[in-house]
């Protein structure tokens, strides 16, 4: 009943056009719809907490793999946020053993030809991967734990850390370190003309790290981009990870330029303040900005809904799901959205991979206005199997083996966690012949199929970016955590946490294309997640 | 109309007997008046996330020293616990600077002879302290912080993070390590018959603290207590000041005991269960034993109310209240009752404070039984100004001093936050005219009278152990901090959690002698908070 409510109501919104424009003109149907459809994404599951999260004994040599997730429920895994959480407790160590080996699903990931997204631009794709890496954050060395905040915080310019937020600052006017190259302002780079971190840099965690693990690439990831030219022109940044692509720079780059343009506009009109004062209120600001940009133009994006869900202040603070955040491992999994990635990006020529990630001189070269309105024009892959690029096939492995290590259930499991259907076929899961031959070759049963397979693997129509399951999934744990964040509480989202010049800077601030157009030439082409 | 209706609840619950022992007899009216209840005082004031914390810059030699808290909002303040909370923004430094200096506040607070309480034993008392102890914990270098878990975690005897916990655990069977001293189990002895810390316990944070700072004090925080005798008997405990009082003793060791119990009959119906599952299996019963306790006995005993509160799992989940717990600073001065210390304790002789404090030996001469008895027969002291022993003036002053620093609000200020009519004179505010002409000539207007003095100088009926504005501020920052343990979620609460050993013993703990009977000889005599 409930779900065939939900499918009716799933296909309901994604019709009727002059209904939704009528409901959307109308002030007080507009705030109810908002209400009414982010609580039914939001309660399409059990909130938290949960009772199993990954804590348990650590793996060793000695134990299987598998052990890493308690079967009962501890205090610690309660409410220690270092060991990530999770959805459902884990799966019998017998399902997880009969499962293909890992290796064995390369073929079913990789790409042949790109299959572009009909409704998602390159642009889309590089902005989610720069969202997502700030919150998902497996600990390197200790798949049961993250290093996460747990919140939408834009850690990826202010940092992990008050002390790294210390070090990224520039000490006067709220400012954050930013340098000027041809006329354009950028965050400072990270290598001195020496080839050596400089000197005020030393101390950020991830440069420590680096450097005690004598492990040079933790700030390119990739040998091919370990040369001098392309450090040399690597931006400091709040995460490891801050110049992976020419996109993530970029991005990054024009919520830096926010937060300077910010912190001088409110230093002429409040004079009066001091570096503090000015720095966390321009940080209090871009972060209300980056969280209607989120709800507005990239969860928007996201959906087949003709109506526009939108941040309404001090509701969330009322619901059920109102809760304490926390990253569970099935957030973490499913947002392996690899195949948005192109496997090239054309800018005047066509560019590899390894052109345009971890070189920012790319950013000189073209500047930013060029490469958003390239990124807006070229299409992002459809998330789906046979659609990964190559470069990121042993990513999808290794994800493969991290879901065996956590004992993920099977989508099906996970369909019936969000209140849906299981499926009861491998056609009604993929719609598609050959690829429910394939997947009945590997798997044998629907209800085998593993879960951040299941999720690519679900047939859609062609203006849905993601598939049911993983549309629920993904709206659940984001209207749950992002809506949470402080900033939106009753209390607390009015002028005296912003200010004046924060408060119209967040009412102008919508898409991602305001921010931008904000913050760049006045010859800025196209910027958008829509094709 | 609220403040009225308020006052007319509270005077309503505290009569009618007849009318209360009916609503307590149907099972439907009890949960619907124990949800109001507990509604009422929660939602008395604003929910959390409140804008503002301790949070601020450091004082230094060159700031004064009210500058710690800022007048702005920042993430930091926001996200980061380990900054203090707080209800109301810092008040004006000029209010701050116009009190009189806390050393001449120092008789206002001196007891003569004690005032005996009308209501509580002095085993409440010390309870009390043990309770609070545990998440009441100003960091001691940076009073803008602290150490605190901000849960009911019973860290008195787990410790305060998952290190401390490993080292007090004896690593079989889920057991706390423990020793037998004729015939009776108590935490094992911190020391060595060489008088130096046992080599197991070194690794313990507040141990390596003590090393580090050359301050073997700190076990026992008082000179006085510093002698071989004195440091022999004393308890490893998850606190520093884990044996403040042979009562703290006391207390900790018969939850070690409900531990160490829960675990050998956990282990008789689940001999297949290892060391960790016991462990957490019986910690988190015990925990929740803790609850039961706080919520039916030692809240019920504070209340002057003839329904008594009870806990019911799953309900709090739904509440607007339910909300990430964080200690506010206010909660953290209000509950400095010192008063209610006995100045002598009479254990066949009268001892002196300097005999009850830090002596355990007293634990193995008379008994565990003897001492809870004597506590439940002897009063504490009445919750009031011209009350606290002399041992404890000096932190009187300095909890004055604290509030100064944290530049809290006045008196009247917080009985506005919590939606109470502020007093309009002395007289109103004491109902005792010496009194109101002693805070006149030290105040001048009611509305400079600061917080902690003016909750002290409540009156109130005899049957009250608090005042109004204390009663409504404990009240809100209890419930909705304990009712949110995710212990009692809906989804948690459950013989999963517990186990079948773990259900009949939280089913049969309500008031905290059931705890103590199951635990002490049968010859044991009163337990009780209620003389």
């Amino acid at each position: 009943m409930w779900q065939l409510l939900k499918k009716w109501g799933t296909n309901f919104s994604s019709r009727h056009p002059g209904f939704w424009r009528f409901v959307s003109s109308v002030p007080f149907l507009r705030r109810l719809f908002n209400r009414v459809f982010i609580n039914l994404i939001s309660n399409s599951t059990k909130p938290r907490p949960h009772p199993f999260s990954l804590w348990g004994p650590k793996a060793t040599a000695a134990t299987p793999i598998g052990s890493a997730s308690a079967n009962y429920v501890s205090w610690t895994g309660l409410v220690d946020r270092t060991y990530t959480g999770r959805h459902l407790p884990a799966a019998d160590q017998s399902y997880v053993d009969a499962l293909p080996a890992p290796e064995k699903l390369r073929a079913l990931f990789q790409r042949q030809q790109l299959t572009p997204c009909p409704k998602s631009t390159a642009l889309f794709g590089f902005f989610a991967q720069w969202f997502t890496d700030s919150f998902l954050r497996t600990d390197p060395n200790d798949y049961r734990k993250n290093t996460s905040n747990h919140e939408i915080d834009l850690c990826q310019i202010y940092g992990l850390n008050a002390a790294d937020t210390k070090i990224l600052r520039s000490g006067t006017g709220g400012l954050l370190r930013s340098e000027m190259i041809d006329g354009n302002e950028y965050p400072s780079r990270l290598f001195g003309d020496d080839g050596l971190v400089k000197p005020e840099f030393l101390d950020l965690k991830y440069v420590v790290r680096a450097t005690r693990d004598l492990n040079p690439d933790l700030f390119t990831n990739q040998p091919f981009a370990n040369t001098p030219e392309r450090k040399r022109n690597l931006f400091v940044s709040g995460l490891e990870r801050g110049n992976s692509t020419i996109f993530y720079s970029a991005i990054s780059t024009i919520f830096l330029r926010e937060h300077n343009r910010l912190c001088r506009e409110m230093h002429k009109r409040h004079p009066d303040w001091d570096d503090d004062r000015l720095f966390e209120t321009a940080r209090n600001t871009n972060i209300v900005e980056l969280l209607k940009i989120i709800v507005e133009d990239y969860i928007n994006h996201l959906s087949t809904a003709l109506f526009r869900v939108y941040v309404d202040p001090g509701f969330a603070d009322a619901q059920r799901w109102y809760r304490t955040n926390r990253i569970a491992a099935e957030f973490d999994l499913l947002y392996r959205w690899h195949p948005l990635a192109p496997t090239d990006f054309t800018l005047d020529t066509t560019l590899p991979n390894e052109e345009f990630r971890y070189n920012n001189a790319l950013l000189f070269k073209y500047g930013i206005e060029k490469i958003f309105d390239e990124g807006s024009k070229q299409h992002a892959g459809r998330i789906m199997l046979h659609n990964t690029p190559p470069f990121l096939l042993d990513a999808e492995v290794a994800a493969l083996q991290k879901a065996r290590y956590w004992r993920l259930q099977s989508y099906n499991a996970y369909r019936e966690c969000f209140d849906l259907k299981p499926m009861s076929s491998f056609e009604e899961l993929t719609g598609d012949k050959a690829l429910a031959a394939e997947l009945k070759a590997l798997y044998g049963k629907v209800d085998n199929v593993e879960f951040t397979v299941g999720l690519l693997a679900e047939q859609r129509p062609a203006n849905a970016v993601l598939g049911e399951t993983m549309m629920f999934m993904v709206g659940a744990d984001a209207f749950s955590q992002a809506l949470t964040s402080p900033l939106l509480a009753n209390v607390i989202y009015c002028e005296d946490c912003f200010s004046d010049v924060g408060m119209e800077a967040i009412e102008a601030t919508s898409a991602f294309a305001d921010i931008v157009r904000r913050n760049t030439k006045s010859t800025i082409g196209k910027v958008s997640f829509d094709i």
